[in-house]
C-alpha cells in the first residue's frame, strides 16, 4: 500500500508525467522524418504540427495504461506516438478553412497559415499514414502489431474519430440535442482516448478482456474531457467577449453541452462520465491509482 | 509453354483482367462501410469516391504479382483493396480547391463538388485510415500483415506518394527540369504502383528478394504509366482546345515530360521505363507473361 501512497500527492504524479512527456517528445522526434529530408517543406510542416505540441494527454494515457501490465517498452512508445500523430493530423485538417477555419493553435499560426493549404492537407495525410508506419516499425511482436493497427484504424476511422468530426461539422449552428452531443463527444474525442488506452494495454501484453476495461475507461474519460474542454473554452470566450474579435471562429457555432445546458450542468455531466471512467478500473484496485488521479486531474484542470 | 501460349493474345488477358476487376469490385464493396452506416454522409462520400472507380490498375497489379508466388487469397485481395483505397483517397484530396481544384473526375462531379469540401476532406482521411484497417482485418498471417503495413505506410507517406504530390504542387507553373520530373513521377505514381506489386507479392508468400524485384517492376511501370498519362491528357487537351473552357484546371500548369520534351520524346521515355520494368521480371521467365503483357498494354493504351 505504501508503494502507492506517494500517488496521493498530485505533485508527485505531475513529476512522473513530466518525465513521461520528455520521453514522448524524444520518441516523436525520432519517428518524425527530419526537416531536411526531401521534400523538406512537407516534413517541416509535419514536425511543426506535432512538435512541441500540447499536453500529450493521449500518449500519457497509453503509457499509464501500459504500466498496469508491463514495462513501458518500445512497443508501448510506438503506440503512444502513433496516437499522438493521428491526433496532430486531425488538428491540422480541423483547422482548415473548409473545416473550423482557425488561424491560431496553441498561440502559433495553424499549419495552413504557416505553410499554405495544400501542404497542410498533404502533411496531415502523411501523418495519418505515418501513424501506422510507426506501429509497423516500433512494435516488434507481429501479433500485437496487427491488433494495434486494427484498433487504431477503427478508433481513428469513419466509425470513430472521423465519424464524430463529420457530425460535429454537420451540426454547426443547429439546435443541440443530447443524443447528437453524446455521439459527437464519444467519437470525436472518446474514440482516440479509448485507442490510446487500448494500444498501451495491448502493447504491454494485456489480454482482450483487460484491454476492453481500459477501452471503457478511455471512452468515458474522453467524454468527460471534451465536455470540460467546451466549458473552459466557453468561459474563456465569455471573459474576452468584450475585446475586439477579428474573426468569427466556427468554434462558437459548435454543438456543445455547455451551449445546451450551461456550464454548471455540463460540469456535472463531465463529472458523471469521469466517475464512470474510473469505475472501469475497479478490478485493478490500487494498481490503477495513477490513472485514477490522472482522470481527476483532467476533470479539475482550469486550462 | 503451352500453358502460357494463350497469354500472347491480349483479348485473353483482357478477359482475365475483367474477372479480376469483378472480384475487386466485390471485395471493395465488402470492405467499405455501407452507405447507411452512421454517419451516412461520410460513408456515402467514401463509397462515391471508390465505387465504381476507374481501371483498377493497382489492385490488378497486386493480383498479377501475387500469382507469381501463390493463389489470390484473402490476404492478396486485402492488399489489393488497401492500395486502391489509398489511391482513391489521394484523388479526393488532389481534386480539392486548395490542390488541383477539379470539378469533374471520370465524368462525375468530384467528391467535394458532390458532398462539400469538409466531408470530402474527412472521407479522404477515413479512406487513408481504412486502408490499414483492411490489412489488419484481411491479412490473417500477422507477420505478413506487419510487413504489408510497413510497405504501404512507406509507399503512401511523405517519402512516397505524398512526397511526390507535394513537389508536384510546388512545381506548378515553374520551369520544368528532368530531375524534378523524375522525382514527381517516381513518387506520385511509382511509389503506389511499387506498393501494389510488393503487397501482392508479400501476401502470396514471396521472399524479400523477389518482393524487391516486383517492387522495381512497379516503380518503373509507374514512371512509364504517369508519362503516358500526361501525354494522353495533353493530346486530349489540344484536341479540345478550341472548345469553350469554363474553368482553368491546374492540370495545365503541371510540370510534365510532355510539356518539357513534347509527346514524341515523352513516349520514348515512357517506353524506356516500361522496358526497364519488364527487365526486373526476367528471372521469373514465362511465369511473368501476364505482367509483361499488362505492362505493354498500359504503354500502348489510347485512353
Amino acid at each position: 500500500m505504501d508503494k502507492y501512497a506517494y500517488l496521493k500527492n498530485l505533485d508527485q504524479l505531475e513529476k512522473d508525467l513530466e518525465k513521461k512527456r520528455a520521453v514522448i517528445e524524444g520518441k516523436l522526434k525520432e519517428y518524425l522524418p527530419q526537416e531536411n529530408t526531401y521534400p523538406p517543406l512537407v516534413h517541416q510542416a509535419m514536425r511543426y504540427a506535432v512538435l512541441p505540441g500540447g499536453k500529450r494527454i493521449r500518449p500519457l494515457l497509453a503509457m499509464l495504461s501500459a504500466e498496469l501490465f508491463g514495462p513501458v517498452d518500445e512497443a508501448v512508445l510506438a503506440g503512444a506516438c502513433a496516437i499522438e500523430v493521428i491526433h496532430s493530423y486531425s488538428l491540422i485538417h480541423d483547422d482548415l478553412p473548409a473545416m473550423d477555419d482557425d488561424d491560431l493553435r496553441r498561440g502559433r499560426p495553424t499549419t495552413h497559415k504557416a505553410f499554405g493549404e495544400a501542404i497542410a492537407i498533404l502533411a496531415g495525410d502523411a501523418l495519418n499514414t505515418l501513424a501506422f508506419g510507426i506501429l509497423a516499425r516500433g512494435v516488434g511482436d507481429a501479433v500485437k502489431c496487427k491488433k494495434m493497427v486494427k484498433e487504431l484504424a477503427c478508433g481513428a476511422g469513419s466509425v470513430g474519430m472521423i465519424g464524430g468530426q463529420s457530425i460535429d461539422i454537420l451540426s454547426e449552428g443547429r439546435q443541440a440535442d443530447e443524443r447528437t452531443l453524446e455521439y459527437i463527444n464519444l467519437h470525436k474525442t472518446g474514440a482516440l482516448m479509448r485507442g490510446a488506452c487500448v494500444l498501451g494495454a495491448i502493447a504491454a501484453g494485456a489480454g482482450d478482456e483487460n484491454a476492453e476495461l481500459l477501452g471503457n475507461f478511455g471512452s468515458n474519460l474522453g467524454m468527460s474531457f471534451q465536455i470540460m474542454d467546451d466549458v473552459l473554452d466557453a468561459e474563456k470566450l465569455w471573459a474576452t467577449a468584450s475585446r475586439t474579435r477579428t474573426k468569427h471562429s466556427k468554434e462558437i457555432d459548435k454543438m456543445t453541452y455547455v451551449a445546451l445546458l450551461g456550464p454548471e450542468r455540463s460540469r456535472d455531466i463531465a463529472a458523471k462520465y469521469n466517475k464512470q471512467a474510473v469505475s472501469s478500473l475497479v478490478s485493478f484496485q490500487k494498481e490503477a491509482a495513477k490513472l485514477v488521479i490522472f482522470a481527476q486531474y483532467l476533470l479539475n484542470r482550469e486550462t
